[in-house]
């Protein structure tokens, strides 16, 4: 009732799509929109038409490589990821699950077998949002997240348009992306990201949801004052961030030690202390706070515990605190039938997993506000990603691919 | 033998000196080589001019009006600061030292006494470095440490270039700044630009000297990682940067503590975190530190403390760290002699005082790698400077200006 991946088969297609914008370090350049974009979309229209696949690409370049069931009336069983990566990123992130798609569709190509649903392969335009920000942009306005004219309206940083990028490159469609809406079930293969498949020597990651994110605002307002001035008396707001920083930070860790599964998130990315001088202790300080954790109650004691530890540092330190929350993003189950199916074809392959939240953004969190969605994480290296030197084993990706392959039949039904 | 300043007179200057550039927030914005400071400049020769004192202008704009001793083969007793100020300055940071150099031409003047060395007063071209960096422009150009050429040719952030701007406002004069090095003695009444002696209820600082201070680029360098990364495993500059900041606080303020003494200062005016984004473990963050003991050898022990600490942390969070000297600036001690009338002075008229070093960059510093030099602080409220609610009591103003006054006839001699 199965199918068998060709795994040689799928590192070749892998390796194809990485000589497109291959960079000499051995990563990839192929961003959002660009001509090599263009290029990759090409070769993937073209294998896909080697298979017969129906293609269609909406107005935002979204790209659906469709195969017919036996019954119509059901609705589309799809796979897809997308081709775009960051400007020095790798062959894997994303791609894998693009070709991984395509594996299965040339396998049951191969075999002969037709499944009852349709089967569908999705390239999503613009994840990486490295280009034009922000990221996940075809899913999110496919699902209704964006309006149309706000992605189009996008300009990068080189002044482009993303709307004019877009014709420019020949892949602007006429079908409707909120279309996608209208699909049945949603499968993703993904590389993790993060080391914790390889740390623990796991080869599949069943992935159940993406974890909830709260971003913060902090301003910390002190005193200017000369860095030949006594330290007694000192009102510093970058020494108090600092403190607030590594504070957020133990907690976070603590809280992972203490339930031993270690979801929670703590991220600093900017910080921008003034007048910015120095020999001037700056008098304000701002910085960004990024916090993680798999669900939203855990999230809400999380935040509540760093917001207090906070306030003690500036109590402590005689400066004044403001936390300003910046965006959140809910929790996201995925469905539990899609899951199951990727577990349970994970355990008959024997393949060591493990269920995993993912506390980063991809395609598949988007659609899974809509339609039910499932995600498959293989390893990554060290849990090296958005960087040439991102890899993978030709066995990791083969074992993702088989299990998509059950996961989508399962899902789709054999004939 | 002594004169008695006029406390009433010394403060309606002050207050005549700070209309000109007055803001409406009651600090003063008389920036180097404005229109503002030029009419600066042109109310303290109207001053000079009214006691008889002979005005000269060197190339750098540097102003020096002398009185006549009655032995003209002795080297001249010069006292001064600056007129100029932050864009957001205050009233007394520089201009104290200034006018009361001229109370005690105009005390002099009155009673009718001589000196046996020549008096000088000296208004310093660009003390703040605030339009034209670097600060101390000229007292450190006619000290040698700079070059006419390289100051005349200095340009603001508005494109405007030193030379054209002093020529502009009319001081550009034709005397030679080295002329400064053969002055006999240097006295600069200031404010004190710290709270130390507020605090502990002190009307005088005697300075016995500048800090040492040591400048370095902190560069760390990890891993980058997606802010939805587990946190085993990540190589977070940012973070380790933040543990070094507290950590190198830590080690200054117990080292001050251990010595009572508290001269050791410690200050990070600027982080880059790169690349710079709200939801990316910075993979690299720079930073500067500042640090500053009383003495070379005490300085270079806290440097040493410092880098080990650094490099535990670094090792403990296992990212590198590079740790460059920027620039440094070696412990000036003052004249003993010179320092010895200011603390004679200030024990005679009962003036609680206390020697103290300067942390704090002044003319005088640079003067006295030139010549026999002495400060004089005087409170400031809250240690508040380059800040327009600066304030200091008339009382403050009338002891330092008092101090001044016999310290500078005690070095010039009374005929």
């Amino acid at each position: 009732m199965s199918i068998t991946i060709d795994s040689a088969r799928l590192w070749d297609s892998l390796m194809a799509m990485a000589a497109i914008g291959a960079t000499p370090a051995g990563g990839c350049n192929r961003q959002a929109l660009t001509d090599e974009d263009g290029q990759g979309r090409r070769q993937l229209a073209l294998w896909g038409a080697e298979l017969g696949l129906q293609l269609s690409v909406d107005r935002l370049g979204n790209m659906m490589l469709t195969r017919a069931g036996t019954d119509a009336s059901l609705p589309v069983v799809a796979m897809g990821s997308h081709l775009d990566t960051q400007p020095t990123g790798g062959r894997f992130d994303g791609v894998l699950g693009v070709l991984a798609g395509l594996e299965v569709m040339r396998a049951l190509h191969g075999a002969g077998i037709a499944t009852r649903a349709p089967l569908a392969l999705v390239n999503w335009t613009n994840e990486e949002g490295a280009r034009f920000a922000p990221p996940m942009m075809g899913s999110g306005a496919a699902m209704g997240l964006f309006t149309e004219a706000e992605i189009l309206g996008r300009t990068a940083i080189d002044g482009a348009r993303f709307g004019d990028e877009l014709a420019r490159i020949g892949w602007q469609g006429s079908a409707d992306p909120s279309a996608m809406q209208r699909l049945g079930a949603y499968f993703e293969l993904h590389i993790e990201q993060g080391p914790v498949l390889e740390r623990e020597n796991l080869t599949i990651g069943v992935v159940t949801g993406s974890a909830a994110q709260q971003w913060y605002d902090i301003e910390v307002t002190g005193a200017e004052a000369h860095a030949g001035a006594p330290m007694q008396g000192r009102r510093d707001t970058l020494m108090a961030a600092a403190a607030m920083m590594n504070a957020a930070e133990a907690i976070v860790l603590e809280r992972n030690a203490a339930s031993g599964g270690g979801e929670a998130r703590c991220s600093v990315g900017r910080i921008l202390p003034s007048p910015g001088s120095r020999n001037v202790v700056p008098g304000k300080t701002w910085f960004s706070l990024d916090l993680r954790e798999e669900d939203a109650p855990p999230l809400a004691a999380l935040c509540g515990a760093v917001a207090a530890r906070l306030a003690a540092i500036a109590a402590e330190r005689d400066v004044d605190l403001r936390i300003t929350p910046f965006w959140d993003f809910p929790r996201t189950p995925f469905d539990t039938a899609l899951v199951g199916h990727v577990r349970e074809a994970a355990t008959a392959r024997g393949f060591a997993h493990r269920d995993m939240a993912t506390a980063i953004g991809h395609d598949a969190v988007y659609v899974a506000r809509k339609l039910p969605t499932a995600m498959i994480f293989v390893p990554c290296h060290g849990g090296i990603s958005h960087n040439e030197a991102e890899s993978i084993t030709q066995e990791w990706a083969a074992a993702g691919c088989q299990v998509l392959a059950d996961a989508a039949l399962a899902a789709a039904g054999r004939a």
